[in-house]
């Protein structure tokens, strides 16, 4: 399939809004998704972004049935090992339905690790899952460790009330 | 005790490059360590930082055996949400043993949660090797939810030639 993968630009951002829904509704939680276009487009594309991220585009002749030529993004922003130093962690990777098995999702997740390598970084991280075995399996079948499994990485948050008592608790300057 | 959290510069670099190694002699992988205060001078006090960095300072007449005030450190950076927007995730959180027992790995903590605040986070996150049951339960007792526990989040990466593979495979422009 004829598809490119470049990086997005803020007036991709409707598309990006579109996808991340329709991620999240396949992962029955589209009730979670609270950024729109206005905040990816402030977030990712203004002053220090917090993010970056790549569309993959399919030529007119291909458009999805809904019209789109848009088809899959993956987002991305860099982090930090202590020990390695800089990495790149892909937070959402997403093909639509009808556009996978012609090698999108691969080409995305290939350009964010080449990104990434000239930023310096020694490594691409993600999360997955568990019950999610189809993308566990594809990303382990691309030279993925499963770190949870093999190292016993926990991941763990505070947000809404315990963010606010951490944050009120901070000691002075 | 008598303490002060403060933003990291470049002069600390030093400090936090033994402090990086303590914590890695205490985890029992002193050898994991690639990174050196020059690596750090530059990732986190250039153009285009992948990390900030807070340190914790005790008074003169407080020092260490070994003659240090500079006696703990929590390094983090910026992540994203595609859900909920920014967020900040804390890499290394560290106390020197004989300083700890006084509030000041929660001071760092919490400074961290405040910064992020400031920069409109929604979420603090942080990994904990399953084995390390104290920090586990210290954070859960502050409010953190173990998200690969109840969620079941596996956290993947690629290193090495795994990384050099994808990154090879990337589609051309």
């Amino acid at each position: 399939m004829n598809f490119r993968v470049r990086a997005a630009t803020k007036d991709d951002c409707k598309h990006i809004e579109r996808m991340i829904m329709e991620l999240a509704v396949y992962e029955k939680m589209p009730e979670q998704v609270k950024i729109s276009y206005k905040e990816l487009e402030r977030d990712g594309f203004g002053p220090n972004p917090f993010f970056e991220c790549l569309v993959a585009e399919v030529t007119e002749d291909l458009k999805s049935k809904e019209g789109y030529t848009i088809v899959g993004y993956a987002l991305y922003f860099y982090t930090y090992s202590t020990w390695k130093g800089p990495s790149v962690y892909m937070e959402d990777l997403y093909v639509m339905p009808d556009f996978r098995g012609n090698g999108i999702g691969k080409g995305l997740m290939s350009k964010v690790a080449q990104v990434g390598k000239e930023k310096r970084c020694v490594r691409l991280q993600l999360s997955v899952l568990d019950w999610n075995t189809p993308s566990l399996d594809f990303y382990v079948a691309k030279g993925a460790q499963d770190l949870t499994a093999s190292e016993g990485w926990h991941y763990l948050r505070f947000d809404g009330d315990a963010l606010d008592r951490l944050a009120n608790e901070a000691p002075k300057d």
